[in-house]
Parts: C-alpha cells; structure tokens; sequence
C-alpha cells in the first residue's frame, strides 16, 4: 500500500476528533493528500448499519449483534474510503478503528479481547493501520471535559456509567502493551495546542520515516 | 439445553421449507412443543440487518460486510427466539442456520469456509445445531423446480447464476462430510411425501434418542 494509514484511538472527551481536524489542515499544508474519516464516512452501507447500532429504540441489542455490526460496517467503510485513499498514496487520518472495538466491546464489555480481534481480523483482513495514536486521559477527566461542552452531541453509548469508562480506558492500556511498535500514547492531559504538538510531531517522525 | 435444536438446510429448490413446516404439525401432533423459525424470524433487530443484506440498491455490498451481516442477524435471532424456546425445552426447526453461510458465503463466494466458520462461532458461542437435515438435490433439479413455481417470492440471491449454485451444493457435500455426526442427507429427489417422511423419521429417531 502506498499510502498511510494512521487511526485515532481513545475515551471519550480526550480531545482527538478536534485534532485530527486540526492535523488534516496542518498536514494538507506540509503538501500531503490527506483524507479525513471516521466509520461510517457517509458509506451509504455503513451509514445504515450505525443507524441499527445507535438507534435508541434497539434496547434488545445484544452485545455480540453489536460488535458483528461496527465490524459489518468498518469493513465496508475501509473497502470504500480507506483503501481506494491508501492505494492513492494519501495520508488516511481516520478516527477510531479496529482498537475501538477491542477496547469497548472485547475489554470493557467483557466479550474478550481475543474474540473480538478475531471477528475484527476478518473484517480488515491485514490492513492494520500503520500507526495508531491513543490520546491518553484519565476517564474522569475525559468526561469532565464533556460536561463542559454542551453542545456535543449525546448518544447511547455516551451515557454509560463511569465504571465502562475505566474499563475502556484499561483495555487501551493493555492494547498499548500488546501492540508497542503500532500504538502511540499521546499525553492528552496538557492544553489542547500541547497535545497537539505532540502528535503532529509523531505523524512527521512516521511520514518521513516510511 | 433441555431443548431440541434441529435445522434445514439446502440449495434453492430442494423443498425444506415447505417440508419444515408441515413436520411442524406433525411433530407438534405426536404431542411435543414445537417451534418453526427462520432468520430473521420478525425479531426486529434481526429485521432491520436482513433489510440492508437484502436491498437491491445495495449493489455496493461487500461480500465480508454481508458475512459480518448474517452473523449479526443470527445472533440476534439466536439470543432473542432459539434459546428461549429451546430454554423451554421446545423442538426448534430452524429454515437455515449456520452451514447456509459456509455453503454460500464460505464456498460459493469464496471467502473461505473456515473464515467464515470463525465469525459465526463468535456469533453462535456454542450452540451449534443438534441435528442438521441437508436435502440433497442437484442445483439443476432445484432450479427447475422454482422455475415451475411462479408465486416464489424473488430476491437478489436468488438471481445469481447456475454456476454459484453448483458452487453452494459442493459446498454442502464438504459440510456433510466435515460434519458427519450433526450433518444428516436427506434425499430431496423423490416425490415431496416421500422427502417428508424420511425426514420425519429421522428427527423421530433422534427426539427418541437424545
């Protein structure tokens, strides 16, 4: 593949949506093609199948349904989006991948790991990003910041209780221990310019690198 | 599981559906409980996923995204009507399960039967079918018998070609042979009373058994 593939991973209220927007921008003018995405990148298929996941009124979904759907839709959003940009040779910045799942259904749901990488390996099927940086704040924190902000937008999964979010903050941990020379951990408790920094200067290190 | 899980399986043609549901009567009439389902089974979950899977305009459909797809809607289907009934000791007949994907999305699509094998023990966790009927006809013979029958409903799997067909039969014969212990044949070339009386007397000599 010629181009990079770089995944923001972390909880929620760790700052990396508004960076990787900010990144793209900076990125773009260092002369890259970047793209910006996250799943379901307005993939007409993927679409459909977030609407099933996040839709309110699905109370019965059951977990293992669920974690067959984000990878149902990850897949068709790679095929459409991420891989045609790859084989182009662009910069893919995308937000949230295969450790989302890993660390919110196979950790903090407790489905496992292992099992939810499986399921995953199949959706993806070798094309692990290049690089994934994981914004590294305390849950607390996190969700402290998204209080602050009333604006963001709420959905089912944002209002789980504290408890999940430790559990995905310690799975995180653990995918950074398993996967040392792909995962990144930024400090993302430092003003929002700092953390910023910080990554922008890892991704330089990697393009000019590969 | 106090239950008795059978399921019906075949290409286009070979008659189980009409065959499982009159079994149905007969063996709800030798006095047990008896449930005849199919995914998605009106479980709305299971509803909403069949919908994307089976929307003609989704041509952009990847064939892992309707793998995942499948598996997502079986467990859910699985979690919230097999268990149940089968918690409650029932004769569940279920119109396709588990070997419908190997057959046609692990052999005939060409995604590989143990792949495909993989994303739906994450799905099924261990409740594989007790008894599993095949109804054995040739793709051609089947074919020609939907043909005949022109009130059949018509869907996009049903339009591909005689060669996928062959393809999901050699895929069946494979199952049949892995699988030997579960994987019953049933041969579905006969008149249809003479299939449904074999059939009956097969799942008759394992209600007995087990």
């Amino acid at each position: 593949m010629k181009g990079y593939f770089i995944t923001f991973e972390g909880g929620e209220g760790a700052g990396k949506t508004s960076i990787l927007h900010s990144l793209n921008e900076k990125i773009y003018k260092m002369g890259y093609d970047v793209l910006a995405t996250r799943e379901p990148g307005g993939i007409e298929i993927a679409e459909q199948i977030r609407k099933i996941i996040l839709d309110p009124e699905n109370t019965a979904m059951e977990e293992r349904t669920e974690a067959l759907l984000f990878a149902a839709a990850r897949r068709q959003h790679l095929v459409q989006k991420v891989l045609p940009a790859l084989e182009a040779g662009k910069v893919v910045l995308c937000d949230r991948f295969i450790d989302s799942s890993l660390a919110y259904q196979g950790h903090a749901q407790g489905l496992g790991i292992d099992e939810v990488f499986t399921i995953n390996q199949f959706a993806i099927k070798n094309c692990m990003p290049d690089v994934t940086l994981f914004f590294d704040i305390s849950p607390k924190k996190g969700l402290e910041r998204i209080a602050a902000n009333k604006d963001r937008e709420r959905n089912r999964l944002d209002m789980e209780k504290i408890h999940f979010h430790e559990q995905v903050y310690e799975g995180y941990q653990m995918l950074a221990n398993r996967f040392p020379d792909r995962i990144h951990s930024i400090n993302a408790d430092q003003t929002i310019e700092q953390v910023e920094k910080d990554a922008l200067n890892y991704i330089i290190s990697f393009l000019k690198k590969k």
